[in-house]
């Protein structure tokens, strides 16, 4: 397989911006069908390229092939189950006002109600979901899908994959009727930021680092025209084992967590990176001998390196010391790294402490009490997920609960934050820094929100009026009408 | 009436951010019926007020007694509708997945999503709207109905009256039962700004001029931990005026403008401040001899000296003439202005000639051709409205709409933009300057989306779900359960 990868000039990224623009004026006119058929088309066609796909995908990021398979199929599901959601069409949020003389506040016109595309979505790939966060991710699938064009600024790490992706699925969409320019891939960082400052680039989105995210979402907000930007950056996904869970299943929590973050060398974005475990427990002891995965190729080097950086500084920190050995856990590949530290020395140093470590480590923290247990929920900052491990009779649990709904997209009970399920209730999102946009998801179907705007339509006749606002609802979708949901 | 006017100091904005911390966390555990009960308590009271309340705005605001009572009706009529909108409970998005082991990407858990309050909350008031967009208004509403609390930026031009709005809105909340603090006053530039700065406030909202709003947004974004900034900014409310709607009801759209552009002394965000007309038809003509309501006092100096200078400024540029005497329009209280220019003009210079002049004046500008008429269509900034005066025969709305609804929030069809009705379906927002957040509104019952953020919960025991979130739906919301709308 040969493309073109090579650094996107000024050039050819006007010709990819003057494109996405007429694209997006035309995608946004084409029917839910239309669209729904178009991501059928590119799910078909990149699964029926796994084979070409998977070892591309293998040499470029270390990743297995397994759980490349299983990414791929996350990916053309993700297609699929958009595709489905257009059908239905209560992501529209319809709402039709009829006329009424007699609205308390003075005579009501008729207003009509849709949700309809920003317009050309610029979409930043990620490095650890060579399939599921990059060029067809979730972000690509949502904007499609809501009937905005996508520009992607592709992702270093994995440059052949996503030409090959964006070959398939550009020809997909081509067979499929999708007009030309519907989707386009931009080589090189000047380009991305380049692009990102085109007033024709109507939203961002993003996922990766925090100081990389925080740039781009400050260079978003520079703009002549600000526009919305989606970027999720980091999360330390603490877990809390309640004193009564770590007496009825100490052993079993041990061996769960280890496999959670572990899981993909560490390099997912929900990687529990902070695991509390009351002092009075033995699971402190039954961590330092629980057995380990082997040693696992990271990314690439500049994440290996990345890695091993923060971990020595965490290792250099007073109130941290490693648990079990030290010998391999900052070799080439790294093995799996538990650190030790104190509740209270969390609260003393949340700066210092409670920080993201891209990589196959975490911190286990022990605590005295149940209320300093609590504390540290409420000092975090915001995150992707947090996680409890309790029993159903633990007092501390509903204030603990609540606390974290505060700070966290998502709180998980008795299960393990890593392998985020695309689903209709799905949340991946959360208070800065896991993302700028605490508001929105990045994952499932509720994601669509972020490329569309809505527009209220005045006293139009029904032939100017969108289908989503006819009296007659042609499309079958929910609509409300004066106030009460109908479907 | 006395009240406490003065400028907030350090200290007491201090008190007022940890009291509005600690009663948004409280108030988010309220339920729906409890919300509801104090919007409708806030609303009595001051109705109950209007007495006392409307000579004060008018004192500080010259606007009509009739208007302001009209403006306080409209603000409790909200309050009383956004109670009734909890009861509903749709605005809340709440999704349940349920376990499924059959789920094509891999077994699914079960994942429940809703909507909850993002936090305390900053309201900017405006000067233009006392009571409608001021400490009692749509976005204090919101904010409330949502469950977050609420501190409002006073805004300067209407001081005593804010205080005495914020006295009986506290004192109603009290007796409801709220908690103390739920809503507080600021006044002063300076505690503006640095509430807007505290980590305690998640939100910022603010109806305002582009200057002054985007100065709030860049400080907002600019925080450690950024924060949503909702702010309406400004809007030329473009209307357009097909050669058929000309040919069939020129007089009767002359005076309907002008009635329009001139309601409110021309002070409110929805002006129609440019008129589009056919150079063939005899509408310049009409619109010169058509009379126009007598001067009436600007809300205050400041206002009063923006209007004529940027007034002024129009009447500079080559391109622009007066339609009609020139001889009061800049007097005090100034005539209602007209001015006339060219569609070809605005293509020219649009940035000279398409802007907001906030006060009675509007430009007209005569078209040559229905596709000159799309040629400015296309080259709109955002706006907040956009108005088509058409016939139903009209060839060239179709694309006159499809162009309009990317560019405005709202979009109308033989009405006029002023007057915006509190519906379920109002949109009052749209793409920048129009407001800096063009995914939100902030008039109608979907404007609570401001001030909420998703948060899933994944595999909790039914004592630990929001009432929201159950199988056995207590609250009898919407729920949209496996993918499918239930009602």
């Amino acid at each position: 397989m040969t493309a073109h990868t090579d650094t996107t000039t000024a050039e050819e990224l006007e010709n990819i911006l003057a494109a996405a623009d007429a694209a997006s004026a035309d995608w946004a006119q084409r029917t839910a069908a239309e669209r729904a058929g178009a991501l059928v088309a590119i799910a078909d066609a990149l699964d029926a390229a796994a084979p070409e796909l998977v070892p591309v995908a293998q040499e470029e990021t270390n990743l297995p092939t397994a759980r490349l398979n299983g990414e791929l199929k996350r990916t053309t599901f993700q297609l699929r189950l958009f595709a489905e959601m257009l059908a239905d069409g209560g992501y529209l949020d319809a709402r039709i006002d009829h006329g009424d003389a007699a609205w308390p506040m003075g005579a009501r016109p008729d207003i009509r109600r849709v949700l309809e595309p920003l317009g050309p979505v610029l979409v930043f790939a990620a490095s650890n979901f060579p399939f599921a966060f990059s060029v067809l991710g979730g972000d690509t699938c949502s904007a499609l899908a809501a009937g905005c064009s996508v520009v992607v600024k592709v992702h270093s790490g994995h440059p052949r994959l996503s030409a090959a992706v964006g070959r398939i699925a550009t020809d997909a969409l081509r067979e499929a009727g999708a007009p030309e320019g519907l989707l386009a891939l931009v080589y090189g960082t000047q380009g991305g930021r380049d692009a990102l400052l085109d007033p024709r680039i109507k939203a961002g989105a993003f996922t990766g680092s925090i100081p990389g995210g925080r740039a781009l979402f400050d260079l978003a907000n520079s703009r002549p025209e600000p526009i919305p930007f989606y970027g999720e950056l980091g999360s330390v996904n603490p877990v809390f084992v309640t004193e009564a869970a770590a007496a009825a299943r100490g052993p079993e929590i041990v061996s769960e967590f280890v496999a959670s973050f572990t899981m993909g060398a560490g390099q997912f974005c929900t990687k529990p990176g902070i695991l509390l475990v009351p002092e009075a427990s033995s699971m402190v002891a039954e961590l330092s001998e629980a057995s380990r995965p082997a040693p696992a190729m990271l990314l690439n080097e500049r994440i290996q390196s990345g890695y091993t950086a923060s971990l020595e500084e965490l290792l250099k920190h007073d109130a941290v010391a490693p648990l079990g050995g030290t010998e391999d856990i900052l070799a080439f590949p790294p093995a799996p790294a538990l650190s030790v530290t104190t509740a209270s020395a969390l609260l003393a140093d949340p700066e210092g402490l409670i920080t993201e470590c891209f990589g196959p480590s975490a911190l286990v923290a022990s605590y005295q009490s149940e209320e300093e247990l609590l504390a540290v929920a409420r000092i975090l900052d915001g995150q992707l997920t947090a996680t409890i491990q309790g029993e159903d009779t633990d007092a501390v649990a509903p204030e603990l609960v609540r606390v974290l709904a505060g700070k966290a997209g998502r709180v998980l009970w008795n299960q393990w934050p890593t392998g985020v399920s695309v689903t209709y209730a799905q949340q991946h999102g959360g208070p800065y820094p896991a993302t700028t946009a605490p508001t929105s998801t990045s994952v499932g179907t509720a994601s669509i929100s972020r490329f569309l705007r809505p527009v209220a339509y005045q006293g139009l006749p029904a032939h100017l009026l969108p289908g989503a606002l006819r009296d007659e609802n042609p499309l079958g979708i929910p609509q409300r009408v004066n106030g009460a949901l109908a479907i």
